[in-house]
């Protein structure tokens, strides 16, 4: 059946470590709950199911557990595109810097007063969008939905939106 | 077949009297362009196809086209029920007062920093859910989505979004 879920937030607290060490999962000795499964820990494990392909159209990016997903797939030779709203990229702890340093390539999108979505594409054919900025306040303190959902007549226009706005916003 | 539909904006700038008074299209003699189908036309459309409910939880709320689509239900009978975030409730432009004041009830959530969510519920069966603020600016300068479904999968979880947000923030 196709996949569509949703996913509701503020998540609880919990430490991430054991969706990135799977196979040590007593690693961390941080004093946050380890092991717990929550609405975030689902959005992650969905954004580390990519297996050819990430393109994320992202409003703000300062989340460093989601950076780290990201990273860590990029590692993993996932193609890794990233389109970010020109002026919030550069707010203080923006991610952005820290992708661009790593080579993912990253295009500011500036035509628009802002540009105020918060999807992403998993193997061009699974789309994750909804209210949540990628923030840890939006994450852990705010009331927020994510849907996940394989039905192509949601997915396609945003692969549709996706192109355009990275066509749009090439630099050279 | 289950409806499922995106619309991309910033949409267009045209006059929406057209949508209100589908009996005398030319009444407005307004300068912008009159008779256009826009994503925001189309939005205003699956929000006044309601026959039995409409239910809101939104960020914010200062566009006067939507607010005059809500209050036309309301007028009509629909019953309708107005979640807000309690700090953009009160924010210059905002259009709670005007719903308050038709008699339209109106909730302030006030338990998480944000509530964030920006989507309604026609007749609850059809979701309309996305980036999209119920704000001028967001309609006509940013870039955004909305979705638009009837897959139960992604509809249900939002109703019951809704009905603990509204027990939750039951002011008596
Ligand atoms: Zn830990
Ligand atoms: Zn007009």
């Amino acid at each position: 059946k196709t996949l569509n879920e949703v996913l509701f937030f503020p998540s609880e607290v919990a430490c991430m470590e054991h969706i990135f060490s799977p196979a040590s999962p007593n690693s961390c000795c941080c004093p946050l709950p380890h092991g717990v499964e929550t609405s975030f820990t689902r959005l992650l494990r969905f954004i580390l199911s990519a297996s050819s392909s990430l393109d994320l159209c992202l409003f703000s990016f300062s989340n460093m557990d989601l950076c780290r997903a990201v990273l860590y797939l990029y590692r993993r030779k996932i193609t890794v595109r990233v389109l970010v709203d020109k002026e919030y990229s550069v707010i203080t702890g923006s991610q952005v810097g820290a992708l661009r340093k790593a080579g993912i390539c990253v295009r500011n999108v500036g035509r628009y007063v802002h540009m105020h979505h918060k999807f992403a594409l998993v193997d061009g054919r699974r789309l994750i969008t909804g209210s949540l900025n990628w923030t840890l306040a939006a994450v852990q303190c705010n009331s927020e939905n994510v849907l996940v959902t394989e039905e192509p007549r949601l997915v396609q226009p945003f692969v549709g939106e996706f192109c355009r706005l990275w066509a749009a916003n090439d630099p050279s």
